[in-house]
């Protein structure tokens, strides 16, 4: 019944999703909004993907929610393929929690705390290792219990002094953060590499050339942490990198700082800046150690619960592939987050041309492909103007001289190819397996 | 592929699911929480669905978060087939946005409200009226963009005096808002009625026996809002409500306060409590006037649109469903929301047994069954307690007697039947039907 090609788009997209573009609850903009400084803040803005709440707080519209959620599906497909069970935490977040491993304080510049009508004081989650840890207690007791690894995918807040990076740099994000448990650093290490090769399977299916590198580790120790960097000039990292392999270093931390040659393939390094999509922690007993998370060994000993925690932003995400994938006209999505696989348009009023389309739209939903019909009353000019702004990869269209056919045209090609109508589902079919 | 009974079943759990309750984060705990009061919240804490946090405020565990996702795709499928399209607001909010409509001041009560680093004052959205609004101005202008219905799933938050209702009155809690925009008082009429029918048929697929009843209006006029009621003894609002047939009034608002006969059947009425799970508000121009949300007509003047706004939680329907659907033992979920299709063990550790329960748990997922099977070497005792506390529909056992054959049982019932392995999966078919 589904095409082969779904395996490469996240499973509960089998509902499939036409619309009418004159039914759709935004609109393009003629212009890019005032105020923003990123690239994909004026683009998402100016397609009708988010609008604008305040300053780094922005509301995700249908299509902006589509490609939200495309994301966060692969995400989270590749996590329950570790065996990781999926949670939800609670943004709000008591103050005395915080207090023991000192984070209340610590983390107070960029964590809103207030007091409640009831004058208790509390926290919005910038992060979730307290409240994992303390939940985990209740269920892990014994060295049977383990390894164990949880994850979510719901929003957090940051205080952040500036933002201006549009969906990279939030004050209310999504993330999403798998945390794992074990007896011993060993087994930990162990898991540590699953999720790091979980993670470029999800980078790979996300169209992102990510380089994982070592980390200047925050809050923890250097050696446990690493990042996963996309190169982008609307980077706010540092890094030093090779143009010829997949070597890259936190140019905070590197002893190339000043220059060098790649110590892998003895190429020139480069300096240039990164986006950090994701990262992977080893928190080793920190948070165990505070909050008392403790299982006994099979002598009967009891010892601290060894943990890492490893995040990916699904909204930084998606703006990071804005950053990197788009041109002087629009937004370029690649095809697994694509929120259409098609825009499709008649390129003016002919009864047959639109006709034609109205086929495509039609059958679309039974071949099993998610098509956006521009029916709207413009001039060509107009649709394939909001076409190349919104980015769908592909393009069909029926014209004057199009006599019963297509003319089909990828969003990051300039080639056109005229088909017929079984043509034009051959075409999806390939492009999109 | 899928058997037909998944027509009942959100779509998008079309991808299966089997779990080891040995490899499950969460364990069942002997006795209900400390300072719980409310049914649900001890049931829910006591089996492992949900975790506290601080008052009104919980973390979904595993299984708790798989029965709130189900939940909310049967409200997201019933909101699709509306016409309505999915967004995702903020949680924070502006001052100055909530100003305009003289709520900032109104709710400061209920709404956590503080300032920020950057000495702005933010407010944690308790409801999106003010939000939803706002974006509409940039993509409702000319009366061709109307009618126009979106709606979000998400939390919101709001400081509760008393939160002690476990999931049915939280600090922070899932919502689903439907918001809908028309030309004409009319015309929201009709749509009104729509999604009054919408509701009914979402809290039938949640085996939620509701009355939709006039409503005191909150903060709008009594005539422009009704509230969907659960009876219950956990509710916090008073109805009157006839036991013969489905008539129901806030008793506020009532003027059968004390006592009366019902005004379509003539039976006495009854005095009782009810959970409000969704209620629908008839807005008119009230948020529109305010913040200048106007539509051009087909004369070229200027109206205001007209709107209506529809609420259901999540969060709180799952907590109603366990007030309504418990005995002494533990939950009784329904059909459409249960984690888990059925719960299977084998009641001791002989080979035999353990073989027939491997087989099911094997041919469950090709079967397009969800099965969590309970592989724990404790005694029949315990498996059996646990099972009636977690709730699942049916229990699928082995024990020394069955001789190959299987005893199955539903969880509301206490009749059982013995069963041969393919009669396991017919009957699974039937009961899923």
């Amino acid at each position: 019944m589904y095409p082969a090609f779904l395996k490469v788009f996240p499973a509960f997209f089998k509902t499939f999703f036409k619309m009418k573009l004159s039914a759709l609850f935004t609109k393009t903009k003629h212009n890019p909004p005032q105020g923003e400084v990123s690239i994909n803040a004026k683009l998402l803005e100016q397609a009708g993907y988010i609008s604008k709440m305040m300053a780094g707080v922005y509301a995700y519209m249908p299509l902006g929610l589509r490609v939200l959620k495309k994301v966060s599906a692969i995400i989270r497909e590749e996590m329950d393929a570790l065996g990781a069970q999926e949670i939800y935490l609670s943004a709000l977040q008591p103050k005395a929690l915080w207090e023991v491993t000192g984070r209340w304080n610590e983390l107070s510049e960029i964590m809103y705390q207030f007091t409640d009508r009831s004058d208790q004081e509390v926290g919005l989650a910038t992060t979730h290792e307290e409240p994992i840890t303390e939940i985990a207690k209740h269920y892990i007791s014994s060295y049977k219990d383990l390894p164990l690894a949880v994850y979510q995918i719901q929003d957090k807040f940051r205080d952040e002094p500036r933002a201006k990076s549009g969906l990279i740099r939030g004050r209310e994000f999504s993330m999403k953060d798998l945390y794992s448990f074990h007896t011993t650093g060993n087994d930990l290490d162990s898991f540590y590499l699953l999720v790091a090769n979980a993670y470029k399977k999800i980078f790979q299916r996300l169209c992102l050339p990510v380089r994982m590198i070592e980390a200047s580790g925050g809050t923890f120790t250097k050696s446990y942490s690493h990042e996963f960097q996309v190169i982008a000039d609307a980077g706010e990292d540092k890094l030093i990198y090779c143009t010829n392999c997949d070597y890259a270093q936190n140019a905070e931390i590197s002893r190339y700082k000043d220059g060098g040659h790649c110590p892998h393939c003895e190429k020139t390094l480069t300096e240039s800046r990164g986006i950090e999509v994701g990262n992977i922690f080893k928190l080793g007993t920190k948070f165990s150690d505070a909050l008392g998370l403790h299982y006994t060994d099979s002598d009967g000993v009891a010892r601290p619960v060894h943990m890492a925690s490893y995040g990916i932003g699904p909204g930084r995400v998606m703006g990071t592939i804005v950053e990197v994938s788009h041109d002087e006209r629009g937004i370029i999505w690649p095809k697994s987050v694509t929120p259409f696989h098609a825009y499709i348009a008649s390129l003016g009023n002919d009864p047959g041309m639109i006709e034609c389309i109205k086929k495509v739209y039609t059958k679309s939903q039974s071949a099993g492909y998610e098509v956006l019909y521009d029916d709207r009353n413009v001039s060509p000019g107009v649709k394939l103007r909001d076409a190349d702004l919104l980015g769908i990869p592909l393009r069909i269209v029926t014209g004057t001289k199009s006599e019963g056919k297509y003319e089909i045209s990828e969003r990051s090609m300039s080639t056109k190819k005229i088909v017929t109508e079984k043509e034009v589902f051959t075409t999806l079919s390939s492009f999109y397996s």
